[in-house]
């Protein structure tokens, strides 16, 4: 059986894992900045690409809805490898490999408008077999622009 | 006074403006295939960059959430059109420019495979402040990948 | 071990513990007109108790999100015991006692005025940890009043 | 044109409204015990009629999400007074009919247990067509036991 991971080893591969193979989020451009098993956050800086309303030169709503999944996401998943017994490299691949978003609900409060955005998340629920984030989005001067509750599979 | 727009000018200026002018449409390559005031059709392809989960090659959620909310807006603006007295190009950017969604509920029925994507919308409520819209997405095979319900600001 | 029950039994006895077993749906006045394991029926009448306008005589928010949590609740019931290898009370019973609703949401699309209302529902996603079931709630004049979507834990 | 109430008046006229004259809250035992245009509460005693679940003695999915619905709706109405110029008894009224849940979504964390409960909830957008509201239901332990995000239709 492969040793456990220490910590600093684990969260730097899931990272890279996250940021870096998942074309979706390197395409939007979406970093993981901080995570633990209770919060995660996410960082974004706007670019012409993500504009949805090109008069106003706003976020698109998918944009945000995107960046809200994926921070409910990266905090789910981690709160599930702090239950596993071992932390191996292929039973977190194994337990990731479960994780599915079985819905989101986004709510648009302000215009997507800023420099960076910054989606925090955290866990409301905590089962064996689903999970619940609760996530916001702010612009870097600290508006709140959207917020949103995700289910998530993670059995 | 502007002149009203033929019903063909008008639809092939909307279907131009939403397809060309906003770029994270572009980027995500969503075109709208046919609408009408009641319904909408908006379809893409797969692509390697639109992958959230790259050990099973799916669509990211946020792809599907960024095409179901652009499905109902193209179907709520169609719908805000149709109910304006002069259809003329400024008082349907000036319609259009009111719009906004709301809240956005989306539903993740089967993971995102396939080579086209077809997203679909209907109105299900349509007043002077607010609409609201059903979306389904299927692939080519007519497998019910997701379906959701948002609401729009409209006045 | 218990014998299975005969689908005639099993379908008295189960409406019996909805209609007249749960307490708040006693209360309400739901009774289940219908069900099977992709679709069911649930009925209510007007009454002056279920009021939530006063002034305008329609329905609570409430009431209509209790009938349509109901009426999804009831088909995602009738959907595990069918899967289930030995309908005996007992495993029936036990299956029921995993079922519970993870979120719900309630579309209110026009006030809940009528003599009698009608709410359906039907699977859309059938798993075994998850389900997910769309609902929809008329008065007697065909009238859409509601709809909403709810996630239920089923394993 | 009537004169402005007095607030503590005001206060007092609009909890006998929805404590003792609305239906559906008074079968319930639903009672506004705080409210301002910010955050509002709402309580309610655990009974026997009230309850779901008959074997686990828990409360209904359907109570709670009215009295999430109920506790957003009063937070949203004292927000709505609040930006009147004139508060009048007919003013308020007037206001008050514009009022409508145009959307709920209920999140059910843990079972419905507890000989009280405590609905809070706060604005989280305020607009002067539509305005949204969050809130929380726990039990006099302090366990969360729902939590849920609602729009409402306020011009």
């Amino acid at each position: 059986m492969s040793a456990n991971l220490k910590q600093e080893q684990m969260i730097e591969k899931l990272i890279h894992f996250w940021t870096d193979n998942i074309p979706f989020n390197k395409l939007i451009g979406l970093t993981v900045s901080k995570f633990d098993c209770k919060t995660s956050e996410i960082r974004f800086a706007w670019q012409q690409q993500l504009v949805g309303n090109p008069l106003q030169k706003i976020l698109h709503k998918g944009v945000t809805a995107t960046a809200l999944d994926f921070a409910g996401g990266v905090v789910v998943a981690a709160n599930m490898i702090e239950q596993l017994e071992h932390k191996t490299a292929e039973s977190i691949q194994q337990c990731l490999s479960c994780l599915g978003t079985i819905d989101l609900r986004t709510d648009y409060l302000l215009p997507g408008r800023g420099e960076e955005f910054i989606t925090t998340a955290h866990i409301i629920r905590s089962g064996n077999k689903v999970a619940v984030a609760r996530m916001e989005l702010h612009n870097e001067k600290g508006d709140h622009i959207a917020c949103g509750t995700a289910t998530y599979l993670v059995g």
